[in-house]
């Protein structure tokens, strides 16, 4: 039957490059790059998180282009990976979509591109949860990296993708590839 | 003294939609992500290899933004993982210019989305001699993958990153991050 493990990838709240609040544009390649992630690593669902109507309805339009419109017709492979796209307006909807799906909530584990204190979770710890087939949403963010309330209201923040010398500094594309390898690889 | 692992990234001959062998356009998205493992992984220089001139001069420009104008003083972390790139017009001007600065040859490795059947190297000898300091480049292809007079010319093809469910067409961005984070992590 496969993972229970969902993700979301967040363009409200997340924090600009001067750590102010704000909501990010949609960048379309993030959208093609992780839902083919998401259909190499057998995840259910990639939920592309935006309150902003505009911005809804440039991910429904390219949704559409790749699914019914002739994308799906010229590639084939790229129509099974965004099948697994919805898209919603928040956290919220996001868990409360995967509680439709699963009958029960999902654990929610954000990712963050700095060490947390208290609520961080490593790989080997995650990576159990998810083989145990429990219900997981790896949650990432854009823009410069989610903001504290969302990180506040994850059940758990997964240890940062670092280099050996530290540098820390990766696209969520290529973070969130990096992650579900070695969660769900 | 780190690793002497090296990176290419080939833009001709590799194959189009068609099987046809073609010179691929730069995609400026794809130097930035590159670069930014690149300096992740400690790898020593990111190759963008293309004989277009066209092509190397929008590769150029990308670079002069990012290391010496604007774009370097708005992020330095952009700057510094960058200054690892190289352009140059062949594969062997790449092996020519690691022999420069190494004093030997490297081991070179291609990167495949298809099982090859007799050259194929997994990921756990390709890490083993990685990690006994032996120099090392990884070839990775553009559109629709190396060509065939590439592969062949490769010491060795390292085993292709698929999913549980044999769904294997990861952009080339998130299959580099995969492969660095398996080989260097």
């Amino acid at each position: 039957m496969g993972l229970r493990l969902y993700m979301g990838l967040i363009h409200f709240p997340v924090y600009n490059k001067n750590g102010e609040r704000i909501a990010s544009a949609i960048t379309t390649l993030d959208i093609h790059d992780l839902a083919r992630l998401a259909k190499t690593y057998d995840v259910r669902n990639l939920f592309i998180v935006t309150p902003l109507d505009d911005q809804q309805e440039l991910a429904r339009r390219v949704l559409r282009h790749w699914i019914e419109g002739y994308g799906g017709r010229y590639n084939r492979h790229r129509k099974e990976a965004l099948e697994l796209v919805s898209i919603v307006r928040s956290l919220e909807q996001v868990v409360g979509r995967i509680e439709e799906i699963e009958g029960e909530p999902p654990v929610t584990i954000a990712t963050d591109a700095s060490e947390q204190k208290d609520r961080s979770i490593t790989y080997e710890q995650t990576r159990q949860i998810i083989q145990e087939n429990k219900v997981v949403t790896l949650i990432f963010g854009t823009a410069g990296g989610l903001h504290e309330e969302v990180i506040k209201r994850a059940d758990s923040v997964l240890a940062p993708v670092s280099g050996k010398k530290g540098y820390n500094h990766l696209s969520v594309r290529t973070a969130a590839a990096i992650i579900l390898d070695r969660l769900a690889g």
